[in-house]
Formats: C-alpha cells, sequence, structure tokens
C-alpha cells in the first residue's frame, strides 16, 4: 500500500459536528463536488460529514496558498479545470483541508461559518462531461449476460484479451436524486413477428463505479499503462439505466443506443484516489489457463495496487415499501475488486489508438458483479432474465423496476485500520412512461 | 419543393469575385462556419466563392438588424449559440447576407473590407460537439459490409425496423485538413490463436454526411417525427475513419469503439437546411415486403421531402500521383439519396426514449453507399474485403489506405434550374503510426 500519509489516520478527528463515524465523509475522505446553496450559485465545496464546505469562500477568506490555492482557484461553476491540473495542486488541497477541518486546528473559528448544511443545498454535476465511455470489465456480469444467450460458452473470444468498452451519451447524465423517466421504445416480443413501440417492460439498474479523467492526453498521443493512474482525478458511482427489452432488439450489430441513452445517474462527489489509498489491493490473479495482458495493458505496479476493495451495495425501495415505512431492501451486496481489468488498463486502453481524454470525461466500469447470487449488480442478472423474481421483504417481488420504485447504490471502502471513506448515496426514483 | 424563395434564384449574382459559378459557395449557398485571420481570433464567418464575410465585424458596421442581429450576436468562438436559435433567426440571416452579397446591393462599398481571402485563414470545428451518435441508414453499405459476414442474410431482422445507431467519440472530431494518425491496437489475425498490438493494416474511410442538432430537446421530452426538422441547423461531410482489423476483433458484443474514435473529420462549414431546400426529394418508396416505418417514424412531409439530392464523392490521392502531379483520383460516385431512413427519422429515434440532443450535438448517417461498385463508400466495400484491390489512374493499386495517402469527400447539390451548391472539401492525410 502507498500514498498514505497522515491525512489517513484513523485516529484523525474532526470537529465538524457529526463528521466522526461518518458512513461517507470523516475527515479522511475530503471529496470534491459542485453545489448550490440557497442563493442558487454553483460552486465547488467538499463534503464533511453532513456539511459542506465552501471552496471559494474558503479561498477568499485567505485560507489556501500554494498549490492548494491554485486548486480552489481553478474549481469555478464545473470542476474540469481543477481535474485538469493533475495530481499535485489535488492532493495539496487534501493536505490543507484535513489540517484545517482536524480537531485542534487553530482555523476553526474562520472555516465554521464557511460550512452549509448539506440538507439545504443542491449538489450538481460535478464536471461538464464531454465524453462518457462505458466499460464491461465486470467479468462475472459479463459471465452472467452471457450465459442467457450462450449457456455453454458466456465469455466471447475477445474478453479477456480487450477491455471491452463503448461510447456512451454524455447529456443526460444526472446527479442523484434526479428521477428517471421510464423510457418508450421499440423492442419486439420472442413470438412477435413485428416490434411494437411501448414503454418498456423490463427496466433495470446497473451498479457501476464511474471514474473522472484529470489531464487526459493529446488526440495521437496514447497514455502508457505506467503513468495511466495520474489520468484518474476520482472515482463516483454509476447506475447506467438498461431498458432489457429495448437493448435486445436493437444492439445488434452496433451495441446498446436507446436502451442506456435515456438516463445515467452518478453519486456527486468526487471520491479521490488519495482518500481511496487504504482500500488499494492487488489486482486478482488470473486464473490458470488465462492469457497474459499485453505488453501495453501490463504494469507491475498497476498489477500490485491497482485495484479497489470496495463494498458496493444496491439497495430497493418499492412504493408499498415506502407507504409501510419499511427500510431499504438490499437487493445486491458486490466488491469492486470484481473487475476483470483495472481502472488503469481502461485508460491506457482506451488510448492505445489515440483517442484523447478531456478532463472531466468519464468513464463507467460496466456492471460490477460479484460470483454469487446476491451479488447480481442488475435484476437481469439477479431474476435469470426475469424468469425467478426477487421477493422482497416487505412480501413484494420483482422481475423489472417499476414505477415509484427506488434504487440506492452505495460504496464505502472499510479496514481493519482506516476510517470508512463512502461515496455517498446514488439514488434515483422511476417515473412512469409518458402517455 | 418547399421553402424556395428569392435567395435560391439561379439568377442571382454577386459582386464578389469568382462567387458566381463557384462549386460549392456561389451566393445561394452562405453556409457558417468558424475561422480566424492572422490575429487567430476565432469568430463567425460565412464562406462566399473563395472568401469569408467576418460575422461580428459585419454587425458591428451596423449592417444587421432584427434577427439577422440576434443570430450574429449569438455567435461567438463556437456557433453553439447561434445553432440553439432554430430556424427563424438563421433563415433572417440569410436573407440579409444574400442581400448584402448579391450584385447592385447599395451596401458593397461597406461589406467588402469585412471579406478574407479563405486560403488566408484557418478553419475550425464549428461548434463544441457536446455528443456524437453515428447511425447506419445507408442500406446499400449495411447489405455490402453485412454480405462479408452472412452472404445469404445481410441485413440483420431489425434494421428496417430501427434506425440502427450508436454512441461515437466527440473528442477526436477534427475540421477538413488535419491529419490523421494510423492508430495502433489490438487485432486477431485469421489463423492466429491469440491477438497482438500493431498499427491498424486494414485503415478505411467512411464516406457519410453530418447533421448539427439546433434547438434540441430536454431529457425526457421526445420530438416528435414532424417537428423533427426543425431541430437540425445544417449539414457536413463526415469522415468517419475506420480501422477494420480492430473493428473486427473488438465489436462484439457492444459494437465499434477504438476502431473508430482515433479521429474523425469534417468539412467545417455548416450548410443550412435552406441553402439546400432545391435539393430535397421524396424518400424512395420502400421495396414492396418492407415493413412500414411504426408511426413514431412515419410522418407524410417527411416522406414526401425528408431526402437530399446530393452528389457524393470520394478521392484519393496517393504519395505517388503527388509526386507524378496527377489530379486526385475519384474511387466513388454516390448520392445521399441512398438513406433507408430521413434525417427527421434519425432525430425523432434518437430521442424517442427521451434522450436529449443539445445544440451542436453531431449526428452521422452512417456510409452512404449506392447500389454499384463504383458507389462504395468505404474501401471494404469497394474491395470486397481487400480481396479485390482498386487499380488507380496512377498504376497502383490499393485495398486498404497507405500512410501518405490523402482522402478527399465531396458533396454537391446539382439541379437543372437551380446553383450548384457544395459542401466544401472535408480532406485528410494519413500519418505513419507511432513507433
Amino acid at each position: 500500500m502507498t500514498g498514505l500519509d497522515h491525512t489517513h489516520d484513523a485516529a484523525l478527528r474532526s470537529w465538524v459536528p457529526g463528521a466522526d463515524g461518518h458512513p461517507d465523509f470523516p475527515v479522511q475522505n475530503l471529496p470534491l463536488g459542485v453545489f448550490s446553496a440557497a442563493d442558487g450559485a454553483r460552486r465547488a465545496g467538499v463534503a464533511i460529514g453532513d456539511r459542506i464546505l465552501d471552496l471559494p469562500a474558503l479561498l477568499a477568506a485567505g485560507l489556501l496558498q500554494g498549490e492548494a490555492a491554485l486548486a480552489a482557484e481553478a474549481a469555478g461553476e464545473t470542476l474540469n479545470p481543477l481535474l485538469a491540473l493533475g495530481a499535485g495542486p489535488r492532493r495539496a488541497l487534501r493536505a490543507r483541508l484535513s489540517a484545517l477541518l482536524r480537531e485542534g486546528s487553530a482555523e476553526r473559528d474562520r472555516v465554521a461559518p464557511l460550512l452549509h448544511e448539506a440538507a439545504a443545498c443542491t449538489l450538481h454535476l460535478p464536471a461538464a462531461i464531454g465524453d462518457y465511455t462505458d466499460f464491461y470489465v465486470g467479468i462475472h456480469h459479463a459471465e452472467n449476460i452471457g450465459k442467457q444467450f450462450r449457456p455453454d460458452n458466456p465469455l466471447l473470444p475477445n474478453y479477456k484479451h480487450v477491455p471491452i468498452g463503448y461510447h456512451g451519451r454524455a447529456s443526460s447524465i444526472r446527479p442523484s436524486g434526479t428521477p428517471v423517466r421510464r423510457p418508450r421504445g421499440q423492442s419486439r416480443a420472442p413470438d412477435a413477428d413485428a416490434p411494437s413501440f411501448a414503454p418498456s417492460a423490463r427496466l433495470d439498474l446497473e451498479l457501476e463505479l464511474g471514474v473522472w479523467i484529470g489531464p487526459g492526453n493529446d488526440l495521437g498521443t496514447p497514455i502508457p499503462i505506467d503513468e495511466a493512474k495520474e489520468h484518474i482525478a476520482g472515482y463516483c458511482l454509476l447506475n447506467d439505466w438498461s431498458a432489457r427489452d429495448i437493448q435486445a432488439w436493437e444492439y445488434q450489430p452496433l451495441g446498446p443506443f436507446l436502451a442506456k441513452n435515456f438516463a445515467s445517474t452518478i453519486s456527486p462527489w468526487i471520491v479521490t484516489p488519495e482518500a481511496l489509498a487504504p482500500f488499494r489491493i492487488a489486482q486478482a490473479p488470473r486464473p490458470a489457463g488465462d492469457p497474459a495482458p499485453l505488453p501495453y495493458l501490463l504494469d507491475d505496479a498497476d498489477q500490485r495496487g491497482g485495484a479497489l476493495d470496495l463494498q458496493l451495495e444496491v439497495l430497493l425501495v418499492t412504493p408499498g415499501m415506502r407507504e409501510a415505512g419499511l427500510a431499504p431492501h438490499r437487493i445486491s451486496a458486490s466488491n469492486a475488486c470484481h473487475m476483470y481489468w483495472t481502472m488503469a488498463q481502461m485508460v491506457a486502453h482506451h488510448t492505445s489508438g489515440g483517442c484523447n481524454l478531456q478532463p472531466g470525461d468519464l468513464l463507467g466500469t460496466g456492471t460490477i458483479s460479484g460470483p454469487d447470487r446476491d451479488a447480481c449488480g442488475s435484476l437481469v442478472e439477479a431474476t435469470r432474465g426475469g424468469r425467478e423474481p426477487l421477493r422482497l421483504a416487505s412480501g413484494e417481488e420483482r422481475r423489472f423496476l417499476e414505477d415509484g420504485d427506488e434504487i440506492i447504490l452505495r460504496a464505502r471502502g472499510i479496514c481493519e485500520g482506516f476510517a470508512t471513506v463512502g461515496f455517498g448515496e446514488c439514488r434515483a426514483v422511476i417515473l412512469g412512461a409518458l402517455a
């Protein structure tokens, strides 16, 4: 494990009420985002407990210097220019924020007035997303989906050689809390001669992580695998909503299109690589017989510490549960370690032909399912294509999502000797299709 | 034919030298773009003959009023805000420009100093492209490609029901003239057990038209087919460079990715729907037995006049031809009428599930091949997958593109009784792969 410093100490305490022991945002996390308070002005902020620290106000108060000030100055209504600066200013900002917010800080009285109650603020997309790419690196997901089409040969021949990815739609990505309208679209029933156009009857979620791109590269200049992690500015949760009936009909030969571009939901905080340093682990060894990655995808340091041990959860709230006052029902528990390729391999592969990544671009991992039935990152997996419904604590069943259902994704690093660090929520409720 | 007015009269003459009879930019065209002159400042311009009219200078000179002024005021370093205004201001600007630039204009002496020599200017992307989507509506292309995989059943079952499309990469789109670096990438030779990583050996072009989106729609609010054309702000040429060896290995199951995202080239002028009004034709009737479009894709007016009669050409210049001083060799002549779906159907389908289009988004048609061998919009079609090389006037052969080759795309509306209107060139030269 590398890159650990005093900002990670489990013993660190914060003077901000509720920050110590907060399941997501203790002083060891300090994720970056964009929020607005009552005046409506969008600005950069840092989550700490149930509060948001106003970054431009901190700068205006003269509490940031040097590279930390440079980072805060770059942050405007979007964080793209901050992401572009790379790791140096981001780390300097983290170190300074940690010093200002910890117990015993001499600046407590100057910082305290710059905190907002998060519950009274609106969170926005943290960056203007130029391009969004979704990968397919969750191998159990690829196997589960593949089995539904090819029981004896679930993985295609390229899967263990190529970090499979495709371009997605940037314009329809929304922050947690924005409702998702059930799409209408073309699909063809298994027994029908012709397709029909109707509201999707097989609406699904996908549990993914998002990767925020930092400096990026010029067109024609690939990012080598051993430099790839320097271009990762942070992480978020990503729900890649999918209309399975539309997808099945449209996806040949060029891939998913309307089945996925009607909405994607992300958690609004950028959790930095620094905050996740305690949860870095070695990439799981490939099973015997699997090919070694080609040299452009292979880096010793990445293999030793390029994976993340993050606990992932999917929770469901149905209208019935809401009315009965029941707690969200956890329908899946997975882990970010179930990725066949690392984030750095995704970056190196994406740019290997010369494609340019830009600050604020977003990469999705693809659905991260675990090996077990209760670790599926989508309903189409958990219900075996809708044939075996989930039974909920409320006594209800679900094959796919119904109107009024709400999905909540969570991600947390939980590791002996370190404070728990979380991503906050990625949630959205399903609205009925337009008439 | 609708929407024709005095700005289309073949008898219209311009006082700008060389504009009358110009193969692309007579006074009947007046396409919009972004250019810089010696001072390097990016600004909006209008092509007229071999000159570019400086739009902000025209505004500053007090020569625009009302909606025409509104359009010019919106245009900054990109045309996105102008495109967002929709047809009204765009048409007002066209009418005023036509009046100012035609023979006999009382303002000639005030306008003439605002013209730049195009040859001394640099043309840029006309808009910041938020999202780029590529369709697959050239049915002869789909058949030609399909035959290489499935000789007896080239079209997949969805093709005649769904305007097939997929998301592409916006960040790597460049204006005509920007060289294209041959990508390196993974591919697997037909007789190999494992893939290798090497420069693409099957580099190809794709002849497409691009559609610039105007006002667009809010997330969750589809654009009905009968309103779709109001959201089309103009057209360009698009070369969707494709590495066929990389594509064949990577594209299952999620579609093309690195095979196409290393570069796309567009012609830099936005040719408006107004300029193309004389070349609107009825959509070709579907062959007997083909399904009717579903209602959300069917509009009488669109069927009567939603297709375009534009002559399309692909020209090749090899290093050998360049050295010998030979003219470009035309390797294909096609027509925009060979689209199974109209541009309006592309827009309506794209938004039918709620996906939002934004001003400056770009839609590609997909490769537009004609029914004949000399009308193929890509080399993989023209050479039957590389098996039957093209023989060039220089005595050379080509299966795929070689380093130093230059591809030039052209599009022109040529119609008895009207001035010829063209798109200008979409050209780029291939650079050797990085070592």
